[in-house]
């Protein structure tokens, strides 16, 4: 029997040292902990990261369910950056790893005495990566700003919307996770070119400056028209392109049908019923359809409506015209195939299994296992000993002292 | 005078032959030639690939705005894969290259006889990437999408709009350049581990998938709520949070507030002129204030309206309170931060100077250098003289019998 999952080696001996709190910086460094990187998340002996309680968890969990999805397969120990002891603790640590990371406020790092001039000095070869809101040179460096802050400033919500309706924030997370690849993907490099030459690198990012990448789409938009891109919602200059309502009728009961191409639009019109409008120059070319747009899309709304989304979907997409169906967390949660595939697996927490979804790249077929994400110190006479030489007993001390 | 960008060599000598087309393939391609890879597009000799032409350019240009985005950095070889002399050459050249990708429609790449078993048996140690719309074992692994299917589909858009409204489609195109990342991180992955192994990889990535990755918060929600997320815009429970208008009321005059932490509220209050209410157990929670919503945000709304955006931003930001103006591509394109920082550059073509988004990471204080996106066919003679040792007169005769 073949499993959908395994875990991956690829970064095999690769050390992380994770001062990252909530999701930009742990998005990060959880996609290093899928490729098999030992990501060691520092927190504070007082209750953690604050995304271990800022949402919430299964009954009786210390953790919420956020914590879950952002920290899977990776470890913790607890330092307290309040203590001298504790910083140098930290110190030690940055001696050891490949790469240290923060997404501090602005500033907290360097106040801690562990900002990258300090770091580098004891550990030259280093990838020290930062995530901030804003970038070092931008008139808002040193504000402060979460996954919302970076979607309004960055353009994400100007694009998003109805066209005479107010800018609409993605329900997406990409000022946080979008922001986070941008980071791991320049993480892998260094680490490549290191393996190598052994040079460290200083890799920052902002997250307003990582909404670009990700509008580019947008930008091209502006270049045609000459002026910034409109919120365009679902609507479209050419036809069918757009959602459709389907049987019964429900909030997410829609269908997004896309046939600009000349042969979808022919396949579609024989799916329709429609034969005899092949060929027929009112509506071969995408602009000629265009030009009777509601005729189009009322031919094919008036199709889906009979039907619900999947079965459309089905039809359509088998037809070779592409077809998503809108579908919910639930009904994605629900769908067997991810599980089959890999695609969602279940972790075995303390307090039961969690089922969330995980790294989407298979290797060889299979995508990498989850492990559940760590509890608060789980891992510190591991990391402390395999680290650091420390035995239990020394770090049975530095509880005592309050140090960890 | 430092240089905002400089060329970045981390993926010195890494060679990436790269039949992918439109965004999600080539979204990461780039990034991989950001970091100094040598990427080189193979391209149908009558036309090149379609993200060329499916969109419009400047004047006079053969190639689109689009493709210049999405192809920074590149080479571009042209080769005829309908002749079987150009099916050699690709094999030739895949003997060659460390990564191999595409993003064909199903089925496609395997009737070329370049699939992944075929390439394997010519070189075991490369790193074969594939990007399709769905997965291999979904229902709908034989169906084409886009994009927008794979939003629809993929959650993304189930998530986004208002609750009384239809699902709406992010503006963000994450189901192409978001899947591009994914993969990207996957690649660097194994051309980590490649290094000490020589182990080659099969990788195979759904746009429908990668959508999951990027709703992770809409799973905790859902997890929380016991039903599927919901779509909720810029709502929330608590205040302020959302979007607020300001002067002069234009379609982006608008701010991002978020003050639900403690301190945050009391500094957002000092700066509306209210320290009176500091403290009030009215509103000294976010539970509290959730209760008085509308008093509230209209609270500052009042202080907004009477402020442009970017002043809104400045003074709500300066107050240690996160806040974003809702920014436009255009406010975007001509704030000079960007452009001193290097996180948009200026590509020089023959056509004209582009202005564009640029990989968001700083190295060492500087991001990569942009170099314009490739004509087609520009590297035939570099790229087939260094990769397969052909003379230029080798080359002319692939071009006059038609290979290239």
């Amino acid at each position: 029997m073949t499993e959908n999952s395994a875990p991956l080696n690829c970064l095999s001996g690769v050390r992380v040292l994770d001062l990252t709190q909530f999701e930009a910086g742990p998005s990060c460094t959880e996609a290093l902990a899928w490729l098999g990187a030992e990501v060691v998340k520092v927190e504070n002996p007082g209750g953690g990261e604050p995304g271990r309680t800022s949402f919430a968890g299964p009954p009786g969990s210390p953790d919420s369910f956020y914590f879950f999805e952002f920290n899977a397969n990776k470890k913790s120990v607890t330092v307290n950056l309040k203590s001298e002891r504790g910083l140098a603790l930290v110190k030690d640590m940055a001696k050891k790893a490949d790469v240290m990371i923060e997404n501090m406020a602005p500033g907290t790092i360097e106040r801690l005495g562990l900002g990258y001039e300090a770091i580098r000095a004891l550990n030259p070869g280093i990838i020290y990566a930062q995530v901030k809101g804003f970038g070092e040179g931008s008139p808002y460096e040193k504000n402060l700003a979460f996954d919302m802050i970076a979607q309004a400033a960055g353009g994400t919500m100007s694009i998003t919307g109805e066209p005479d309706g107010p800018p609409i924030r993605p329900g997406v997370s990409l000022g946080d996770t979008g922001t986070g690849m941008t980071m791991a993907i320049s993480i892998l490099g260094a680490l490549y070119e290191r393996r190598a030459t052994g040079q460290g690198r200083r890799l920052q990012v902002a997250m307003q400056d990582a909404m670009l990448h990700y509008i580019r789409f947008a930008f091209q938009t502006q270049a045609v028209l000459g002026r910034a891109a409109p919120r365009n919602s679902n609507r479209s200059n050419t036809a069918p392109s757009g959602i459709f309502r389907c049987a019964p009728g429900g909030a997410n009961d829609w269908i997004y049908v896309f046939a600009r191409q000349k042969d979808h639009w022919h396949r579609l019109l024989k799916l329709l019923g429609r034969e005899d409008l092949i060929g027929d120059p009112r509506y071969e070319t995408a602009q000629a359809r265009g030009e009777r747009i509601q005729e189009v899309n009322a031919m094919v709304a008036d199709w889906t409506k009979r039907r619900d989304k999947h079965e459309a979907m089905r039809l359509i997409g088998a037809a070779g015209v592409p077809a998503g169906a809108v579908l919910d967390t639930m009904e994605l949660m629900n769908e067997p195939s991810f599980t089959e595939r890999g695609i969602l697996q279940i972790a075995d927490h303390p307090t039961g299994p969690f089922k969330m979804p995980c790294w989407p790249v298979r290797f060889d077929g299979r995508t990498p296992k989850l492990e559940p994400a760590p509890l608060l110190g789980q891992h510190c006479a591991e990391v402390f000993g395999d680290w650091l030489g420390m035995s239990p007993g020394d770090v049975d001390a530095l509880k005592k002292d309050g140090v960890i």
